[in-house]
């Protein structure tokens, strides 16, 4: 009696979370369901699903739910989840499928996606599964898993549509129609020599509107972009971005087109590489994950906590030299972290500021010069105001001491000398970074942070000790 | 004798930049070029290139050379450059020409591009631009610009192509022989009913290969996703990265197709919202360029910095109540930066993964409390950890105040609970901040840190004059 009503449910809520774009009431409704072991009904309403909510509503079920699910599954529907999780969660679901049983859903899977699970498959579970898939799916995915993950080679689909310059637009057609290609592929078609090299490109739409009698060769815009295979992948997402391409054409050491970048590829890539940039500025792993065990996100996060821990022993040396000074000051103590704490503001923001102009292919030679020197003077006109406040409290936090004065002054002075180095380091050190071939966003910050916390320190308490000394 | 010379430079310059994706040796020419008044031979370069590495020759121009140069190039070429330039930055070189000159340049630029010019120049310059322009342009930029920037509104182009649903396969490809629509916008065909509403779409490739006499109606995916004018361009955004859609209709409050949103705006669109959870999460404005002037640069930081100083009293008023602390032990003084610089990493580590997780659409309602519990625990793990090494120094540094074993324990205990303290309010802070209808990148960090650096003072000095006292 319960379960045609669940199974209405969960259909209803199918729907209207479709509509609503809310999976969270679906989620719910489906987990219940697969404890209670309806596993059929949970099938027809993943089948129900566009590709990437049905992802959502897979990857909300554990491990062992998934694998009793991908069972229920056609093997269209199973490829197409398999193709829109992670590489490694897809890797471990399809692990434990048998290789007779895998195979099926590789051949129904995207070339390059069915290489990337096959790579983070267990060789002998991949090899197994690779012979039982059909020869030419086969093919295609050793070819592409010989390319590593970042790469544009490991980034391309084999399954793109190429022409010949002999071609006629109406052979062109013909040969469309034949092929049926796979459509994310087919906005721009490809035009390929004699020796398989790459020559032009000729946008479907010319193609549609053109005489049928003409050949390519006299058709095509023969000033095509490309990428070796073995470019980054950001370079490759970098030039579609830059040049509006919603596809790009990657060739091989003999110029022969071998693959095709498409736009979905792009937005992953630029996601991937804003993503990696943010938690890099942080000590975060770029791979970190919702879903990870605390073990593994421990691990990936306790480098970077110690690496601080260790740089910030110049900070204590420098604070250990003054450690008379909060004796006879104690004010001292407690006004300092304003200096630090506010350099770090700086330093963070300005590194920040580089870092993503890095990445945008904004900061070219010349204009590193002229914006060291602006972050500086900004440091320096930000670094007045702050240190004026900055004085004002103070005044009234050292006002039985005697020394208000003195220390408000010192403050005043080491906040502007301090925000001024924020903004000089905060440029500085991320090119210097890069130029000596790392990436800027992985240790710039822990670098800024430490310089800005032991230079406030040596600015506030040096000045201290100097103007306390003459009053 | 100079100038031909000159000229075959910067032409050499302009080829071998192309070639070698680097355009520092092209944009020192043509300054120099533009400086010697040789406006003719810079046309021609500019002429030469990519839209893209044009745009960023020209932006390498002072705004005095830009207006020069402006002149000198076709309205074909002018209109490329203004529709690649950001949106402001071609209004300043848009309110320079005469309406007369600039109308034929907007009417060349795409619909939407030209709107946005039109709404960053003077209220009376548009105007007078408008009435200059073509009728079918002005009309088009008219009902663009009744749309916000933000919007999907705003970011539509209204140049695309509708069929009908009573169209047959041959009729459609003889409407697109005569439309000519712009390349961008004609890979998905929308096919609209006879009220003008959106009833479905088809492929390009899907029409190519059909047969001539099929009705639309039969052929078409009713399945369309759409978004209303009204929308935020990131939810617009968000959609077509999740559903890998090239483009995206536009409907207005009838269901009527007004306009499309294409893949060079979801790219734009993903950039900036990036940018401005990376640039919002230290404080820094999206709008922030290297080209800003000190000023306004300064303008924009600054109030972050005085919140940031306003909220550190806090923290100061903490420290203020362990001023007799600081006077009997000094090296607490030294100490306590440590547990507060800690905590502040882990709860900006924690904040910018729930930050970008929230942006990315990877964190709905059940995930949170699990992601709760998760970062408390991994706070804690990383604090024993961290609290032992800490501990470690607090022995060294201390070992000549006979206290050093009772401060090690009071870091140690301390470093635990603040990075638990981080760990919790890098996931509360941002959630509630949303709840709140706010940005969680605009305004969680100054918290957050607030949060962290006062609870660590409170946590170790608090232990340390416990366990002193009992010494």
């Amino acid at each position: 009696m319960n379960q045609p009503s669940d199974l209405e449910r969960i259909q209803d809520a199918a729907v209207t979370a479709q509509a609503m774009d809310d999976l969270d009431a679906l989620i719910d409704a489906v987990e219940r369901a697969v404890d209670s072991g309806q596993l059929d009904a949970v099938a027809a309403v993943l089948a129900a699903l566009r590709p990437a909510d049905r992802v959502d509503v897979f990857e909300s079920l554990d491990l062992h739910q998934q694998k009793l699910m991908i069972g229920e599954l056609t093997q269209e529907e199973a490829a197409e989840i398999l193709e829109e999780m992670e590489d490694e969660d897809a890797a471990e679901v399809a692990g434990a499928l048998h290789p007779e049983d895998l195979a099926p859903i590789l051949d129904a899977m995207e070339p390059d996606e069915a290489a990337d699970v096959l790579g983070d498959l267990p060789r002998e579970h991949a090899e197994s599964a690779l012979e039982a898939m059909d020869d030419a799916a086969e093919a295609d995915a050793r070819s592409l898993m010989a390319f590593s993950d970042e790469t544009a080679g490991g980034r391309m689909t084999v399954d793109f549509v190429a022409l010949r310059t002999t071609d006629t637009v109406g052979e062109s057609i013909e040969k469309l129609r034949g092929m049926a290609p796979d459509a994310e592929a087919a906005y721009y078609l490809y035009v390929v020599d004699e020796h398989d090299r790459l020559a032009g490109v000729i946008s479907l739409r010319h193609l549609v509107v053109a005489r049928p009698d003409t050949r390519l060769a006299e058709l095509m815009d023969t000033d095509v972009l490309e990428v070796p295979a073995s470019a980054d992948q950001e370079q490759a997402a970098r030039m579609m971005a830059r040049y509006d391409l919603m596809a790009l054409p990657v060739v091989d050491d003999a110029g022969r087109l071998v693959g095709v970048i498409t736009h979905d590829d792009l937005v992953d890539v630029l996601e991937e590489e804003a993503t990696e940039d943010m938690y890099r500025l942080v000590g975060l792993d770029e791979e970190e994950r919702a879903v990870d065990p605390v073990r593994v996100s421990v691990r990936r996060r306790l480098p970077w906590l110690a690496l601080n821990l260790g740089m910030a022993l110049v900070l204590v040396s420098a604070l250990d030299s003054f450690e008379r000074a909060f004796a006879a000051v104690p004010v001292l103590a407690v006004l300092f972290p304003l200096v630090t704490g506010q350099g770090g503001n700086v330093g963070t923001q300005t590194m920040t500021f580089v870092v993503r102009s890095m990445a945008l292919g904004e900061l070219a030679g010349g204009n590193q010069r002229r914006l060291l020197v602006k972050e500086v003077t900004i440091g320096l006109v930000n670094g007045l105001v702050i240190g004026a406040m900055a004085a004002v409290i103070a005044l009234v936090v050292a006002s039985d001491t005697g020394l208000a004065k003195q220390i408000a002054f010192a403050i005043a002075a080491a906040m502007t000398l301090n925000l001024a180095a924020g903004g000089l380091l905060g440029v500085i050190v991320p090119l210097t970074v890069r130029r000596l071939g790392y990436d800027p966003a992985i240790a710039s910050s822990v670098f800024v942070t430490t310089a800005t916390d032991t230079l406030g320190v040596l600015f506030f308490l040096g000045l201290s000790y100097l103007v306390l000394e003459m009053a």
